[in-house]
């Protein structure tokens, strides 16, 4: 049977404990969803598998049922590795750190004009916040933001990414807001998880510059989009969140594992 | 003949008269060089060209004189390339860009243990503050603090390097603090500037696993040292120097190019 149990404000518990019939609950001060202790995965015959251009090895799983869409990426981050600052206009994100270890970094100030993004030249650059994570911690990473990761033990360390189709996305083929078809673009597939396919410097450079064909501004190097960085960042971000779409979503998984036939996930 | 047009004090001058001859000089409000309009470079008849682990060209000169020692190169910076933070310890450290466009980055907390770089396990990670350089701008790096440079353009930018062996520094073949012996092991040699060798992955990691035995401590992502950035240095930073060690240089490099032969450059 599922289990996550969910640090969450006592204004939550009725919706959860209808919701999603959790198992246990841990109460806190805190007023949103901070800290999952299972998040589900679709129970799918074989998920697809993409190396990343950092060594990041990717398992995928899309789900759709009526007008929602999302993308699930089950990851192990290599130790120092992440992505350089970027920018989602398609989808909004969550990432799950069932070991912490992993610093996301995140800007308040929004971006939306894919043609314009965070550069000196265009819309100027971003201030960044970051956020130190511990095991089972959950931060919401909404679209338009400047965000990012990186491993920063010497182990490589999981993560779990969650991306939901904005209601302002264009129509991609797996209607999860281009996401998995940007990793199908420019990752490289992997056929057998003992024999890891090397990662080409064409795999790097199409992250770049394939990203905007799926809603995204990448950058390829740190600074691009980065003017500061602080480690102290303000409430708004440090608890940040979109409990109803994520409660939405695990509700969905959770329908799919136990056999709901208006859930698809492949 | 030799010119640089020096913005200094007027405390400076006439120590510049006397040692440098130089043609004109620009007075400003600052107390210290900001700015040279011309760096000179040794005359070689085939300086040494080595590629950088970021695609960078470094094409070197190293001169002792006496008990001074110390190695320039003159760079060609791709668009978005610079090193990952790094520190110094046997070597203080002048960064000349002609043309401008590099950020240059710095803390003002010193990290003197090669033993304890800035990591959240031994020292404890930096705030670095940037600097965006205008033309013909010199900023200097003493040993011991977190550094490193981006070019923000889109074009090939270059740099002008210029090494001091440190006081406390170990004996190395060139008298140099190391940093040309470090080049020479870690990078590639250019044997044809028209044809640039390819940049190997070994190099890349050799780049960061042989720097301790150079005295520095070079990290591989941008977060391993830096738990900040701010874009507003504090006037130490901004206003930090040490010319009388690079008036002493800008002599012997002039005193080698007449034809005195107390100095010697290879």
């Amino acid at each position: 049977m599922l289990k996550h149990f969910l640090k969450v404000s006592l204004s939550f518990l009725v919706f959860l404990g209808l919701s999603l019939g959790i198992l246990g609950v841990t109460t806190t001060p805190a007023w949103a969803i901070s800290s999952i202790e299972d998040v589900p995965f679709p129970k799918l015959e074989k998920p697809e598998q993409i190396l990343g251009p950092a060594g990041e090895i990717f398992t995928f799983a899309t789900c759709n049922r009526g007008s929602q869409g999302f993308t699930l990426a089950d990851a192990q981050i290599p130790a120092g590795a992440g992505p350089m600052p970027h920018i989602h206009h398609h989808t909004n994100e969550w990432f799950w750190t069932p070991e912490g270890g992993l610093e996301l970094f995140q800007s308040t100030q929004e971006y939306p004009d894919l043609e314009h993004p965070p550069t000196d030249d265009a819309a100027g650059r971003a201030k960044i916040y970051t956020v130190d994570t511990v095991p089972n911690q959950i931060v919401y990473g909404p679209k338009y933001r400047v965000h990012g990761f990186t491993n920063i033990t010497n182990q490589t360390r999981p993560l779990m990414f969650i991306w939901l189709q904005d209601s302002i996305s264009p129509e991609y083929p797996f209607h999860d807001g281009g996401i998995r078809e940007y990793f199908q673009d420019v990752g490289i597939p992997i056929a057998d998880i003992n024999h890891l396919p090397a990662i080409t410097d064409e795999a790097k450079e199409e992250f770049v510059t394939h990203a905007p064909q799926y809603g995204i501004n990448q950058s390829d190097y740190f600074l691009k989009y980065v003017s500061q960085v602080d480690s102290h960042p303000p409430l708004i971000l440090a608890k940040g969140s979109n409990d109803p779409d994520l409660m939405a979503i695990l509700d969905t998984i959770q329908a799919f594992n136990q056999g709901d036939t208006s859930v698809s996930c492949f």
